[in-house]
């Protein structure tokens, strides 16, 4: 669904129609210039040849002082998209099992179905403020399970998970030698502190991204945190698929860890006033919505809606959603993404709202 | 023992000695500055957001152009490599076999074997001009062969296989259905002309890259020509693995095939020099080799030699090769890489030739 919503904008952009875009997850800020420079005095240094499957020394360096790991902990990837493919790869065998809860990114499930995987899924829901039960995860453990999965805070429900879910699902996985494959894209910038799994065991793996943080989707840059044995699999896998991430953009990545503190600070706070004026302008609907505790969705829910048929309508009045069908069984929900431009945010926010007066 | 050779080069390296590089192929030129140019204009210009997974459509549009295919036919890549292994991945299955000439580049034999395939491998010699017989193919072909893998022109031979040999291994391939990977990366910059298997049936699959050809083999772009349907699946696979080659470097690519005629015979004429320099200074050892027809190697034999013994032995003398036991049973055999920097690359093959008085 995500794909035919975006198939028919492309086609409509093309048509010369302005559609204003809140159905990708595509932040709207540029990539901050000095992330931009360092890549090009790299480039211009002769940092354009192989180099490590593992990531650069120092890069890698720099990310296990920030999480409190060892070098040998970390291997940079192709975002963090790449990592969930390589740790399900060489984690999942055909037969296998992976649990996830929903609503969820499509990505996790089409990977692990690619790769041979059978998907247990496990529904929150809003009026229960998207709390996950831990109990339910237990019960669907069985012996070919693998992995679960957490992503958090959630695309696209914006939610963190509390630290006591988060210690009783680690619990649960340490009781059951299961692993969990937490995607951590998100923290970085979140409104609310997120607990990461690794801040209460080192059995578990940990995907991290440049792209959110930074706005450097398109550079392809992420890393994973795990186990050195996972690890130096990955580096393995990277040997006869990627070879090495361009050291330019591990150079950019550098510059923007050194920048850190103030590019997350503002970045932070322009989705924070998206989050709020969203929040704002859809509570005078008949729409029921939890907070955004993260950038950068809101995932509404009318009663009765049939989001697929409400998201091609939107399209006529120039405005592209994500219908909640893209993240499991939300037939009712559909999700914002805070990350339209600026001219148009408000204005695009203020017809959709209108459709629910 | 590629690899071993190279941990050795770089400890040494550590501890401040000066090696002569000759055991990678990582060329000595630096990237054209136009290139980086246009990469960096492309970056300013906000060319650093999610992007198509087939590949950016003008880049694709020029290659298919170039290769007199339809855009359809072609998907952009992380090298040539990530072609490779999502080729592999999507055509083999356990217990399949893949037919591969040796002398080879490992990466083939390393990426089927991770893939649960297994490999059959052709001696080619020397002493024939290392001539690929197509009967020995075909008598290793059976119901479980899924593709035979030609490297042409070859790493680390620098042969390039004759045009009727070439039709007859692709007449055998459509006579028992079986499909030709052909890895054709050295083909832009060869001495002597190259027919690809493209030229004789568009059944087969191509992989090229622009790393050696222009240069950028950190940059990781490459390419796959193959019917729609494989380049469907890779760009499936792209979507749930790399999601996009970022598009900074696909305008650089788009630059280098602009300035094509001219940076391609500057590079061919500064290979063929380097070739024709070590054929003079070897051609006065009891070293036996052919003349490279293609960049970037000579595979050069000594009757008797232990070239893993060598290759440590020669390393004391400051200068690394790589022994012939790295792409197959090729004992006598070191390939030597016409990559070194220039002010080392005469001084380091005398040295090399003067342990074969």
């Amino acid at each position: 669904m995500l794909y035919d919503i975006n198939e028919k904008v492309i086609k409509l952009e093309n048509e010369g129609k302005k559609i204003i875009k809140f159905n990708l997850g595509d932040p709207f800020q540029q990539t901050p210039e000095e992330i931009i420079e360092a890549a090009y005095e790299a480039m211009r240094k002769g940092k354009t040849k192989y180099a490590s499957s593992a990531g650069e020394r120092k890069l890698r360096e720099e990310l296990a002082k920030m999480h409190g790991v060892s070098t040998d902990n970390i291997v940079i990837t192709a975002g963090s998209k790449w990592g969930i493919y390589a740790v399900m790869y060489l984690l999942l065998r055909e037969g296998d099992n992976v649990i996830i809860p929903t609503p969820r990114w499509t990505a996790y499930d089409l990977t692990a179905k690619e790769l041979g995987a059978r998907i247990k899924l496990i529904r929150t829901e809003l009026e229960s403020d998207w709390r996950l039960e831990p109990s339910e995860i237990e019960a669907l453990i069985d012996d070919r399970t693998k992995l679960i999965v957490l992503n958090n805070p959630n695309n696209p429900t914006s939610k963190v998970i509390d630290e006591n879910i988060v210690r009783e699902i680690v619990q649960i996985a340490e009781d059951h030698g299961v692993r969990i494959l937490s995607d951590e894209v998100y923290a970085d910038i979140s409104f609310v502190k997120v607990k990461s799994v690794l801040d209460m065991s080192s059995n578990h793996i940990v995907v991290r991204s440049f792209s959110k943080t930074f706005a450097m989707t398109g550079w392809r840059i992420g890393y994973v945190i795990a186990d050195r044995e996972l690890i130096d699999k990955i580096i393995k896998l990277n040997q006869i698929t990627l070879t090495n991430i361009p050291v330019f953009i591990q150079e950019a990545a550098l510059k923007a860890l050194e920048l850190r503190e103030r590019i997350i600070s503002r970045i932070r706070r322009e989705y924070l006033e998206r989050a709020e004026l969203a929040c704002k302008i859809l509570s005078d609907t008949k729409l029921k919505f939890s907070k955004p505790e993260a950038p950068f969705y809101v995932f509404p829910k009318c009663d009765g809606l049939d989001s697929e048929k409400f998201a091609f309508e939107l399209l006529d009045k120039g405005v592209a959603i994500a219908p909640g069908t893209a993240f499991g069984d939300y037939k009712e929900f559909f999700r914002i993404s805070l990350t339209a431009p600026e001219e148009d945010f408000e204005r695009g926010l203020r017809i959709i709202a209108e459709a629910f007066k």
